[in-house]
């Protein structure tokens, strides 16, 4: 048996989870929450530098997790490869200016390319920009995408495949965000969760919940409790895999973002007590 | 390089692909159309007997295919179970009354059980089912269900766990439906043919396309050529393998249901010898 997480002090809630609101309101309100962590997503940066960001984030008493999202290394020219490493350098120095210990990859995928060659070329894309993101200190996290959004949004699509780039490229820079809304359904998960916590990799673990049915593919997600993830057993997994990290909220979701944002983050939090 | 195919006697249609068409008139058109075989949908019976359905079928000169669909074991009681297994016992008798080789497994899954729960319980239903396969010499086709159908149709997700059912009920009427569509993103699938075709379990090959964007989970198949997957290398892996049946497609789409099922019928037809 898993307890429940002792209080918010882990709990971390990505921006994009609340998007109507701006980053200074999220920030105000998951600090007046008690939420401990908060991942910034590139958008929140509209309105000011990531250096400002981080100020406002840390005078607040919040820690800054992650950076969310580089990645998107495939494309159909040398051309398009070389602006996404290019991209991710930014990112990588956007990460560095917030105080954000690393940036999550989306590795992305080309629908016109086989899978083989998207693979390759995020492997490809993710050694040349480690030399610069070793020299910032920031590390950089492949998530492993749902193998729905294989065609799209990422060919890397199981924690073995994310285990595998990291195998290839050895660098203490290069580890995994594990997202259980991704993996949920992988017969290897915890197997893969125990080794890739003993190869020091578990960079960080992502929650939501895999509503049925899902309406869908992108904004559909639900809060802990709402799906049939188990949560609470994957949590375990993870720590057991010496991950002391923090867990992170990341929902998207339509229905959620059009309801009452204050009430929203209330229910995350007794969710999390409930689930997580 | 792979050849196309060269000429529509390899070419089955599943019923549902054309699903506004009753039988007799999927039947007639399908003749017509020079395609070689069908798959019948258990809901092309509300008119007519399997027996009466296998006599229409072969006397229009098409092969029967196989039959749609068994599966649907994981329950969350005893009594549920039980009732899934008698249900797969009548698409049995059903298979054989139509003269279908074999039934094609959606194995199902249970939001409410855990995945590794759903997963045993369906190989104990396959167990169950057996038996009376085995005596009416129908075969079972477990096909893997893309894993965004792991909460509610089937928690058998990939090649090698529908393998793995195969390794451990070891039976000449146990085998595999493969379909491109809930498959090729899988990084180990070329490898799982090859180990399929070498143990005797290749019984059934669906095509049909990925979008991009897909709009439903369920009803936005592509025609082959529609989207990114690789059907022709896919099929070259498959003959490579030793099948030699047929290339069913097998398409849900409500775009193509609404459409005109003539036009579509020689749109499928180009699209084979384009892309399959």
């Amino acid at each position: 048996m898993i307890p429940p997480p002792a209080d918010f002090s882990r709990l971390c809630l990505h921006t994009m989870t609340t998007r109507p609101w701006a980053l200074e309101e999220a920030v105000r309100r998951y600090a007046a929450a008690g939420v401990g962590g908060i991942t910034v997503w590139r958008s929140a940066f509209a309105d000011r530098s990531p250096a400002a960001a981080g100020e406002l984030i840390r005078s607040h008493g919040l820690t800054v997790v992650s950076l969310c999202r580089g990645g998107f290394f495939p494309a159909d020219s040398p051309a398009g490869r070389a602006r996404a490493v290019d991209e991710n350098r930014r990112c990588v120095d956007e990460a560095a200016a917030l105080g954000a210990p690393h940036v999550v990859l989306v590795c992305g995928s080309a629908p016109g390319l086989p899978l083989a060659e998207s693979r390759k070329q995020i492997a490809d894309g993710i050694a040349d920009v480690l030399p610069h993101a070793a020299a910032s200190q920031v590390r950089l996290a492949i998530e492993p995408l749902h193998p729905m959004y294989a065609a799209d949004r990422s060919a890397v699509n199981t924690m073995s495949q994310a285990r595998a780039i990291c195998g290839q490229l050895r660098s203490p820079w290069l580890g995994i965000a594990l997202d259980v809304y991704h993996t949920w359904w992988d017969d290897r998960l915890e197997d893969e969760i125990r080794i890739s916590g003993r190869e020091g990799t578990l960079f960080a673990f992502h929650i939501s919940d895999w509503r049925t049915p899902t309406a869908d593919l992108l904004e559909d997600r639900g809060v802990m409790g709402e799906g049939c993830i188990p949560i609470r057993r994957i949590r375990g997994w993870v720590e057991e895999a010496g991950f002391s990290g923090f867990n992170e909220v990341e929902i998207f979701s339509r229905r959620l973002w059009a309801s009452d944002q204050a009430k929203y983050l209330e229910d995350i939090k007794a969710a999390y007590l409930a689930h997580a």
